[in-house]
């Protein structure tokens, strides 16, 4: 299994691949997503797998007739700008490697299997995360995601049809996802919580609830030389009290929140900027936490684009309820995983995840796997491959363990 | 010379307006910029000038056998991203409009006249303001210019040589330089000096010492939901808090000084920033004070990114001395300016042209005209045409004066 691992991962590993950096940049359906998406359908139509794309762009590779009482597995292979390696991938070439193994040991499932490949996980191009889960299960519309623009205006519908698909068949499947009984989704952890049990693979307990705003600062355009301060209405100096009063209010809760993202418009050095946006992406361990933070680094900021004279307008992008993952399949799975020393460790996490879109219609559990540094969304992200050897092994078992029982 | 002047500025007015927000888009060497050269090629060429570029891409229409001894008036026609109408066309359209005047009047020039267009005046694509004068006067050189890269990475070189224009000619043109006696810049104000004055024209006294300064805080790309905040080194946290540094500094000196421009890598909403830059424009009254303010706002940046884990370097991309435009050229066009009750307003201004940079070289001289809001680099940008035609009566006078006298 380690081999077919291995030369599945070296397959993948050079298709977006920054050659300076290390990063990854493999945005939905750009020609870097198009390649791994190709690889994905020849590496599982090797397998014998009937690879189709649902009506959102997500990929499903069965073995078997599709569902129900499908257990499926799997990803994403789409990046942040500059990713890294493993935060996706881990997960698809996992499911595959699982696949060979389970064949190597003569398995006959005694339901279908499906390898999946989720689109627009990240929302590295359109904004809004779990795109192509969220579509599948119906948590969000299929008008609301149409009209998702990248930087450049591109829509995702228009997005999608370049791609070759038909975006009038995009929204909820319920007949598709119907046919899951459960979904697994092996993934490089994010954090080191795994570190400090020094085990190789854990199971997750909950997802912590999350989501992003857009806070836009609507000021005037002014020259930097020759209009006087008081006369001003900046938008830059409410979002820099913004940045400043989100890490401080997190901090002060016990969450998590983040300005990653801003854009300045002209963006240009001699002139005031007429308007400057910030995303602010916040996470905490409850959903009360949660608002409490967001509402309170929007009184801040509102309170500065006041002092300043600029208007600010907030927009919720996205969010995320927490999620709770089923006790039945989390237990089961990490007894599988664990050792004679009792169950692999269970752990929150504050990412979100296809699994955690997934969660609310179909039983669904979620394997990480060690990351020594924690660090995530960037080169640098790194799993040893003893450990990712190691949680292709637990999905294989726990696999195994389900697809011999009969459909219920 | 007024029907002339209304002709031409509707002539010109359409070229790169976006028609949606009513500003401007005409950065060097892009479609809009050529648009324009090649208007002001043609009405030059119709008033029977001798139009030619420089070495370095500067636009010259020549009355009469260039030099020496040349009386030069002219202005520039590219704009700030989203730049109003009259900064920079003002004075150009003015200089034309003189011309006719001129020649109206029967006026027979004893020395020869040139209508000048810099290019590159706002530093808009390439980031160094001034960059047509820089280069012609040896303020700036051919290597550094050729290097200059805009947002794309197209370099100065390549884009002036896509022009049609020989980059390795560019470069200090002593000999085009030592035939100009007299440079004059007809320009709308950027402030509301002249709105306090009751006038509607004034001739400039100084330009206040300015530069730009870019900070480039690097820290560690992290995912932003599942890396602690004591486990971060987020570039944005200093960067926000430069941003109010800035302001406060500049404020507690009576000095400008702006963040107009920030660019965030990889600039997504779920992963900590690796990267954050900014771009610092600062302006006082004297050398002393700018150094000052610039010293303290860099130390404030030094402090918030040691805090944060984030390393800091700065940069000076352009620095500009005090300008003070030659007394015995003010005095004699503030008198021609004036009217019974005296000679016109003399303003001081924080906004960098290229009479400032010519100052070094030649005695120059400038005229504004009065804004009523004050608001420039912006599409809000506005002068009354009666202001205009007043601006460009005043530069018509001083110019029969200027040219009624042999060359010395």
């Amino acid at each position: 299994m380690t081999a077919t691992f291995d030369a599945l991962w070296a397959e993948l590993a050079p298709i977006g691949r920054n050659r300076t950096t290390g990063g990854y940049q493999r945005l939905s359906w750009s020609p870097a997503d198009s390649a791994v998406r190709s690889w994905f359908a020849q590496a599982a139509a090797a397998r014998g797998l009937d690879v189709r794309p649902d009506r959102n762009g997500n990929l499903w590779a069965w073995w078997g007739e599709p569902g129900p009482g499908a257990v499926v597995t799997g990803s994403h292979l789409d990046s942040v700008p500059e990713g890294g390696a493993f935060d996706g991938p881990l997960g698809v070439v996992g499911a595959l490697a699982a696949v060979d193994e389970l064949r190597r040991r003569g398995v006959r499932p005694r339901r279908p299997l499906a390898v999946v490949v989720f689109v627009e996980e990240e929302g590295g191009r359109f904004g809004v995360p779990c795109l192509g889960s969220r579509l599948l299960t119906g948590a969000i519309t299929p008008e609301r995601a149409s009209a998702l623009t990248d930087t450049d205006g591109t829509t995702w519908a228009r997005a999608m049809e370049k791609a070759g698909l038909d975006p009038d068949r995009m929204g909820a499947d319920p007949d598709l996802a119907g046919r899951i009984s459960a979904f697994l989704e092996l993934h490089i952890e994010q954090g080191r919580g795994l570190v400090h049990t020094g085990q190789p693979v854990g199971v997750a307990s909950t997802v912590w609830p999350h989501g992003r705003w857009r806070m836009e600062f609507s000021g005037r355009a002014d020259h930097a030389g020759t209009t006087q301060l008081g006369d001003r209405h900046d938008p830059m100096l409410p979002l820099a009290h913004t940045v400043i009063a989100a890490r401080s209010v997190a901090e002060a809760r016990g969450a998590v929140a983040t300005v990653g993202k801003m854009v300045a418009k002209p963006n240009c050095t001699n002139a005031v900027p007429s308007k400057a946006r910030a995303w602010l992406d916040a996470r905490a361990p409850d959903e009360a936490t949660l608002r409490a933070v967001v509402d309170a680094v929007d009184a801040e900021a509102r309170r500065y684009a006041v002092e300043h004279g600029v208007f600010l307008a907030s927009f919720q992008e996205s969010s995320t309820p927490v999620v709770r993952f089923e006790h039945e399949l989390r237990d089961r799975i990490a007894a599988i995983a664990g050792g004679t020393d009792g169950p692999a460790p269970v752990l929150a996490t504050g990412a979100g995840h296809d699994a955690g879109v997934l969660a609310a219609v179909v039983p669904t559990a979620m394997l990480f796997v060690r990351n020594p540094t924690g660090i995530s969304h960037a080169p640098e992200e790194y799993a040893e491959p003893s450990d990712c050897h190691a949680g292709t092994a637990v999905l294989t078992n726990v696999l195994a363990d389900l697809l011999s029982e009969e459909p219920q």
